[in-house]
């Protein structure tokens, strides 16, 4: 047990994110009350019959009157319209934080819109599965996954260290870093897996001499993990992209000059070159396992594996 | 049960495909003799530890003697060797066959060398796991998985049957198509997604702004299923890159131009072409999953959702 407690809890945005944390804060009992808030009616009605607040409000600046922490979980291209949203309606000493994928944009958008008085400090739980919407989420989402805090340089360390102590509580590890750092960091771990797993899966999709049905039907000797990336929710892949858009471009560019090197070792019948880089990414795979990050199961076989005799 | 028994079956190559070749045979009764025999004396020792086989042989010419099924399972580099070292010791009406994951380069290898009374009849096995080694074979690996067949034109059809039937019995849907329209379905259903991974994997290796170890510590956002990709035998794609050259190079060049379209749409902040895609390539995923080809579970919670909650 930990003494992390508030009074009320603001949840501005239901999807995967929000209703893990509805979820976690609900089993952790973390708050006496938790308000939420999401733009449309159907998702809030669904919310609501899954009991995962105490209230329900159509406006988010009603869902954040009182609220100790506010946490917004919406796509990032939206940070801006709700900051401006719940701006008049939050308690002064309030901690507004958020999920977004990116950061810099997302202070950009928000914190112009704070008052002085508020605690305003993004956050990004890495963490996530592909399914999308208020019936995702679970509570254990966060547990050995890690949150990254990006507070302004004038934040207010005790504000910072409650939120901390909030993410810690749910199961979550936390770092701290600056925005920019963070946009680059993510924008390889993340956001270049997710544009590059949408792109080949178009790619196969538009070809003449391969059908459809036979991308499906061979899907598990690789192609199949690639389509679960990119299964994520479109709306919010668009909005990491065009808010992540100079990170996410210098990485898309090392990539394909790495890829172009590649093809040439492939044209050019350069095993070593091949058998080189083939060898070496094997050792990053070994320091995720040991990480906690991965199981070393092996995932291709799927099913089959699940029936292996021990 | 099925009626499909062979007296004697030489498995050449005991890695993870043969060795789960050894293990399914052994499981349904499928022989009374396996016979095995790979390159390595280590191997070969561990495989006799494990109980894959009824013989172990150093040289390939001496498995393969009396054996009415032989099945090649060496990375594609290697097949026009062991061909023309099995040669001699095939018997008249043999079923020779191959699991490689190239097949216009495994027939150019290694029909020259066969003797005009065995039946040549290219297979592979589109079925695997990120683990290689005698060690990593299972039996149940080729359940619900397709083994693609590509007999030459002049091939016997009670031969085909015969083999045809093997790969039923050992769980396995059979497909035959063409060698050359093989290595286009594989070229981007496999190999393409493996060698992005390297790439990608790669790529992040070498980034000098973000660390190792801020990689390892938030790849479960994306980057961990390619480093899974990416942490296959280095062997056998450095082979697979080699002897399926032109059908690579096209999918390369096809998604290239892909991503160049898409890098495009991120510069110029095209936020409808990127949601397009991204909402496109979910219909893909949902073939896949009713395909029976990967299961809907939330695989990116890994461990977390393990624990959810029914």
């Amino acid at each position: 047990m930990n003494d992390v407690h508030f009074k009320k809890i603001a949840l501005i945005g239901i999807g995967l994110i929000g209703s893990s944390i509805a979820h976690a804060v609900k089993a952790r009992g973390l708050a006496d009350e938790v308000a939420i808030s999401t733009r449309s009616p159907a998702t809030l009605k669904r919310a609501g019959e899954l009991g995962l607040g105490t209230s329900y409000h159509d406006r988010a600046v009603d869902a954040v009157r009182d609220a100790d922490l506010v946490i917004v979980s919406v796509p990032v291209g939206a940070s801006g319209a709700v900051a401006a949203e719940i701006a008049p309606g939050l308690k002064p000493g309030a901690i507004v934080s958020d999920v977004g994928s990116t950061k810099s944009s997302v202070v950009a958008q928000m914190a112009p819109h704070m008052p002085a008085e508020v605690h305003f400090i993004p956050g990004h739980p890495v963490a996530g599965t592909e399914h999308s919407g208020p019936d995702a989420g679970f509570a254990t989402l966060f547990e050995g996954r890690w949150t990254i805090l990006t507070p302004l340089p004038d934040a207010d360390p005790a504000a910072v260290a409650r939120l901390r102590a909030f993410w810690e509580a749910v199961g979550s590890k936390v770092e701290e870093m600056d925005a920019a750092h963070h946009d680059k960091v993510l924008a390889i771990v993340s956001h270049l897996p997710h544009i590059i797993a949408y792109n080949i899966v178009g790619t196969a999709e538009d070809l003449e001499t391969v059908t459809e049905s036979e991308v499906i039907k061979y899907s598990a000797s690789g192609f199949r993990d690639f389509t679960r990336l990119a299964a994520s929710d479109p709306v919010m892949w668009r909005d990491v992209c065009l808010h992540n858009k100079e990170a996410i471009l210098e990485m898309l560019a090392r990539f394909s000059e790495d890829l172009a090197y590649l093809q040439r070792a492939i044209r050019w019948g350069e095993g070593d070159k091949l058998f080189d880089l083939f060898t070496r990414t094997r050792a990053i795979r070994r320091s995720i396992i040991e990480a906690g990050q991965d199981t070393a199961e092996p995932d291709f076989g799927r099913h089959a594996a699940e029936q292996k005799p021990a």
